[in-house]
């Protein structure tokens, strides 16, 4: 029988997608800086028969801009695969005419410039970190509070992140906040959103128990990747807490010390 | 028989408990504005057999400062007959020997000046407006993630209140906003915290049944006060919406134009 728990699931792997703030890389001033190891283990596993895509939910930036931060700390990387909430919400609203007010941080807005923002019918907020002022915040409240049927989306829906200088809200507070506020459930577009998961498989190619998860944030990452079908280990970097590897609600599949130890684990089982 | 319903509990009253900011006034620039017929109303009740006193959940302001903003405009009113909650807050802290970290707005700091807040160990957060900045919430944040129990004490739990400038979000989505990014229930000082109207009716010598309270929230002043007994009737002033009307959760005793409409209606029943 073979073992399809972690690492022996590694066998049968076609893809695997990664995380990538607080798997490659931890963020802070500037750049950031990689995380030991990761720049390599990206390229063992570009040099294997697996497939490889990232799945961030980074909102701060544009794609190309982030990427383009990604191959300046050394990662070999291309915006063609990494899949992140903006491109997918402008599909959500280009399908649905929807026109949005944001509240997202400045570095995203060109990621919306092909969509139509005026006499906004719905609110659209990613991670604005020191825009998510009481007056920006407010503002929102008040789009969604004058309509009818008040449609919030969320690129996200995560707690907080881990800068070099500490812990920083996520944006899922500040959709808790505004789903409070006006007695709403946000749309959440991004990862845990199956969605948003199923779209990185279609573009491999590939079924759910033929992928591999690999991220810092047990719930969005491993317990979104689960739901799916997928695998989900965690690494012990980024935002993880000893106290996610006693989790009632999510139990992942594995836990590795780092994004190198899980490539070479997984590389180590194929051969 | 006796009718229980709204006006005819009138007869039996003996006690009249008001929300302040939404009933006597509108918040906004300067010290706002009384409602037509408030003043008068205040008057007539003071005249009256009942008891009165006036409950509020504001937190911008000591009870001193915000006591002499309703005299100001022409309210007869002092600051024993006001309950609200930063010293309701103070007590509990002084009880349990906890420490805050204060996420207040400024105006209220005087009333915790005899807390020792050295080393904190909870997190007290009011309606700091302006000052919900995401670097003071992160600041909150982080106190209470750092800690073995995180502890949140929150002065009311509001969506949001009317200023003559529009509709400005409470401190009760800020509340959930920290909720769901420790993953913790706060507790709430304040209305309708069932501890804080039953102070209001210790400081009465009343019984439930025996008082009524008035006010333009649905949620934190009628059905605070119907979850202890009293009756509760709605003014349409205020944050008041006429979805309150049809409200699947919580059913006013009775609706009303304000407070003058409330006041007659009261005690013609009692003539």
């Amino acid at each position: 029988m073979a073992d399809t728990g972690w690492p022996g699931c590694s066998k049968s792997l076609k893809g695997v997608i990664l995380d990538m703030c607080g798997v490659l890389y931890e963020s802070g001033e500037g750049d950031g800086v990689a995380i030991p190891g990761s720049i390599e283990a990206v390229k063992k596993l570009k040099a294997s028969d697996l497939q490889l895509r990232f799945c961030t939910n980074e909102t701060q930036a544009t794609r190309e801009k982030f990427v383009a931060k990604l191959q300046r700390l050394g990662f070999d990387i291309s915006v063609s695969e990494v899949f992140s909430p903006a491109p997918a919400a402008v599909a959500v609203l280009k399908e649905r005419a929807l026109r949005p007010h944001l509240l997202v941080y400045d570095g995203l807005l060109p990621e919306f410039d092909s969509v139509d923002k005026t006499n906004p019918n719905c609110v659209v907020i990613g991670d604005a970190a020191e825009q998510f002022s009481y007056q920006n915040l407010n503002e929102a409240f008040s789009v969604l509070i004058g309509m009818e049927n008040p449609m919030l989306f969320s690129l996200g829906q995560g707690r907080y992140y881990k800068e070099t200088d500490g812990l920083k809200l996520d944006v899922g507070v500040y959709m808790k906040a505004l789903e409070y506020a006006c007695d709403l459930k946000a749309e959440v577009v991004g990862k845990p959103s199956p969605t948003f998961f199923q779209s990185v498989l279609n573009d491999m190619g590939l079924q759910p128990h033929e992928a591999l998860m690999i991220g810092d944030d047990l719930v969005n990452d491993v317990g979104g990747a689960q739901h799916c079908g997928m695998k989900g280990v965690q690494v012990r970097t980024g935002k993880y807490r000893p106290s996610d590897e006693r989790n009632s609600t999510v139990m992942a599949d594995g836990t590795v010390d780092n994004l190198a130890q899980a490539v070479d684990m997984i590389l180590n089982q194929r051969h």
